[in-house]
């Protein structure tokens, strides 16, 4: 049986760098051989804590879901791909069959197999098996890593596509990791025309602007409050999209939407009860909508990256190989100010 | 200048029935001669404060706004109504020049002028002028008190239609006031198939029942959550129609959601901040809508209360002659167990 | 290996019930032992012309996909069914994986294997093997009979989803056929209040009124657009169903509609060019909306029909035995201003 | 009585630049100074035909209503409006008192007031007298060329609302006179990524490309619906829209929408009735909207515009005085394959 290298979790602050067997597939997955895969927040919490809430890391796992990569081997029952395919990795297979698959909302299945959630390998491997229908190619001119961003893209776009972000809106978005980064990038592919970007790293606000926020505000250096609605004629935003996960950024998602406007909840603060104001969701008629990962963003967001709409790459600050694995979580871990998104490169 | 009886709300418990003139009508109002006027919450609330939040009664006010009946004179540029017209009222009057009103959410409108909202006058009293848009016929075999229920029925179909309440839809309302058992009837008209409703009086329950209640729990001798689950098979309900306006309800609301469900937040609680559980929001996936009043409802309402969908007189459990503006307002504040709608007829 | 009887067409007008292999479930199947099956024109199609369209009946197959059983028997897969329950059988089984699958619209799902329909067999036999998601348990206060209309039902719903029909809209429906009957039942569960019925048989008109149809026009008897215009103040009709499949009624539906209002085409015309007026569609700003079978209906179905919105076994005009599969068809060729729903019965 | 210039249609072929009276503001009203007014088809089929469809012109009416200008005089009602202010004007004047305008769809309000709609005098003129709520401000970079080119823009953006484009689309635009040019813009406004513009004449093919299609099709050279479907992989547009007004056109619309998409019905043919394929209608559950005008998109309009969506002040291939109305109308008449949007600069 061939071998491959994989980093693996053994237990909070233990990664290492193994070699496992490469995996077989089935008559309907694909085997993707990974070029790029990007440290996600999870990644790190899961390194960190060894457990993400009611998820808990008890067998040795492989890390990492956002991935791109070109496939090596194709199912018999596989239509569509073909060996030398470049791809974007979808890193959750649904089951097609529940309530929540027939309806369109396939990111609340159940039975969702989802990479580097325990007990499921991820990418952080040099060969993964994947189901075809969730491989979706991808263009020459894009690179693996803009690939590999496609996952935190679709959480911008499918929180802006239930947010009903729309051409002319005015968007803030609270938060500046990777996934607001990419949430300002999804709000201009909505046709938001104001975006509104608030963080408290300089590094972050500046790269927000380069991928389409038409006015930053440091947080640690404003009332961001008093800074939106002087931004927004006293009227407040169409759309707030939360994406810090903290009980302040929350709380501010709700005060700084306008009468009727909406505020998407993206990000998860450490404590979970967060005291909103009824009276201001009420009285501003405001709608609040959960987002939970992401369904049917995929073939849309290879477009939209395919098509330039933002610089993606730049947001890769730092990169190594997968036998730095640990290194890579590391700097994830411990520079959240310096670093945006750390990328492993095979 | 002619004169008419009035209920005037002088200060904090000060209601007096004193004759002041009859309006006089503009080119597009018309003239109602009052024949019912229901007894709110937010009335009871104005009697016994003097003023709800930033509302502030400084000045002598009529109160009421649920009201029904017949038109005794027309302006010249009102067009569609005619002298002997039975209507009902709806009791806010908007610009029609603002964002909200052109995009047809006028409950929205800065500028709108609602009855018994200081410092306007409401509809206790005999004769109202009221713009012509705003008077909305009645057919001859739906009663007067019908047609001022017409207003808390309002607030239940735009909670329903906002909640996106559909046909085989289970929906839990939390609250069995005027309002929640109206929204009982609205999430009929939509379709519901399962109504659980949820209160503490047992008269109100029972009443919940005719309204078209599947289910009624009481929330005094049951757990809700757990009977909500049970009733739902351990699902959670399609949408949840908090209508109490208690902290208690409005967290129970968003936690017997089902993944995927909708909320629809009605009540204002006294203590505006909730501590809503954010990561029952996110993971999910709920939508959670503010409420406020109601717009496009009232020719539709008066369809379905027209077409004898729930015999909705029976939530009037007492009855008043204007110059019983007091007791009536004395006994909907004193006895929020014993009745439902409290209704003034002239 | 078993045998069962099933109802085989085997050319135009050549029917033979014969004896067949009971079918073998797979792990994911269950098998149906079949208690009730509508026919339905599509059959009644195949059996005088041998085909629809580009569906063409090349080996003899097996009729019938409107259907409801009992299970008698569960794959290993198969999760929530268990012999001895009652079921409502939706006839097509979807791949899942596609993007329409992916998308919430399985019902355009390229890869779709629909009963009865070339060269899948139907259920107009004993057993029937079907993937466990697409069977659907019924109460058993609910007949077999009414399982079997979910299907038909199923389109009405699907019809007024997509035409967005709501509560208090006047509903116009062309043609009293099986499925404009259950498109009244379904137009009354999204809250219609006004539902006009039009046809030529005065037993389809009085059954469309047991149905809930509020208005029933005689298209034979009376010019159908004056009628509704009459019926509607001038105004026209906020939806138009469209469920004859005739050149006359696809154009009437879109000149009853009124300003800004909605246009379902459900029925075939013969000819498939319909000379629409584009001034009438661009100038009312009108919705038009092809349907397709339906999807995501079933669940909700039964919970509409289980309440007892209306007397849907009525429908059953005629009842037949499975020996008698040739008589059933031949009486609903021939008879169709007799008859509505042709039944056989195991 | 001060007096200022108009371009005055007769009748057919006959326009002239006479003196008229400088109207008068009624209290909701500003005076604007007009800058720039575009020669639109409407006005242009009005100078040929005197009449469009029900519309005729009986006396003797100001052409133009695609206007752009400045505040000369504010009445004492207007909020929100300053002397000085640069505006573009919307030039229908709603009831807001109606079913539609209380609903959102104010394009559909029976009493609406249209400049240049016989008997309504427009915008070939020097001042205005506007409602203050039809008064949008442009910001200091944007031209009176563009502010008047919001109207038509507002046609494409309607049309891509109704249509429901989405990020990542590809969009069919089929007719490339000024309507199809700015719905090219709107569908990039909408996040389309893949956009397909069709015409005859190669000048309007080439604007196309600087406004954003990706593609372009000569009709009078390609097959259409062949190179649509080679550019799309044999699946067809998300979304179809019909900017050119004629038979072919709106057949083509439909046979190349995808399964499940859209068609958004823009221009009017000369001969109404146009017989689209049910099957196909059906079949592929397409979705078709009349498009009449706009609601709710000139502020958001404006907003895209400023923001440098794209050049469109090169669509305006031909200026001209308000003195050589004739000559504006003339060319508009007679060169249509020469000339995209004919501006009158005052």
């Amino acid at each position: 049986m061939e071998k491959m290298k994989a980093g693996i979790l053994y237990g909070s602050g233990d990664v290492r760098v193994e070699e496992v067997p490469v995996p077989r597939i089935k008559p309907d997955e694909a085997l993707v051989k990974i070029k790029a895969v990007g440290v996600c927040g999870s990644d790190v919490h899961y390194y960190e804590h060894g457990k993400i809430g009611r998820y808990v890391v008890e067998e040795p796992m492989i890390l990492g879901h956002e991935a791109g990569g070109e496939i090596m081997a194709v199912g018999e029952d596989v239509a569509g791909l073909k060996v030398g395919q470049r791809v974007a990795i979808e890193p959750g297979v649904t089951c097609g069959k529940c309530k929540f698959c027939k309806e369109g909302r396939y990111n609340l299945c159940p039975d969702v197999v989802f990479l580097a959630t325990p007990p499921v390998d991820g990418a952080f491997c040099e060969y993964l098996a994947m189901r075809g229908d969730f491989l979706h190619p991808i263009p020459d001119h894009m690179s693996y890593e803009a690939a590999s961003l496609v996952e935190p893209f679709s959480v911008g776009l499918h929180a802006c596509k239930r947010a009903g972000v729309k051409p002319g809106d005015t968007v803030a978005v609270l938060g500046l990791g990777p996934v607001g980064q990419l949430a300002v990038v999804a709000a201009r592919a909505f046709g938001a025309t104001k975006i509104i970007a608030v963080d408290l790293a300089p590094i972050r606000l500046q790269m927000a602007g380069e991928m389409g926020a038409t006015t930053v505000i440091n947080a640690g250096e404003q009332d961001v409050y008093e800074a939106i609605m002087k931004e927004t004629g006293g009227v407040g935003v169409d759309v707030a999209l939360e994406t810090a996960g903290s009980t302040a950024t929350n709380l501010m998602a709700v005060r700084v939407a306008r009468r009727g406007g909406k505020v998407a909840l993206v990000g998860l603060p450490p404590q979970p009860e967060v005291p909103f104001n009824v009276f201001d969701i009420a009285d501003g008629e405001l709608d609040i909508f959960g987002i939970f990962r992401y369904a049917n963003t995929y073939p849309r967001a290879v477009e939209l990256l395919a098509s330039g709409i933002a610089p993606v790459e730049k947001l890769v600050t730092h990169r190594f190989a997968l036998e730095q694995a640990k290194e890579a979580l590391d700097l994830a871990r411990t520079d959240k100010q310096g670093s945006i998104k750390v990328m492993v490169n095979l």
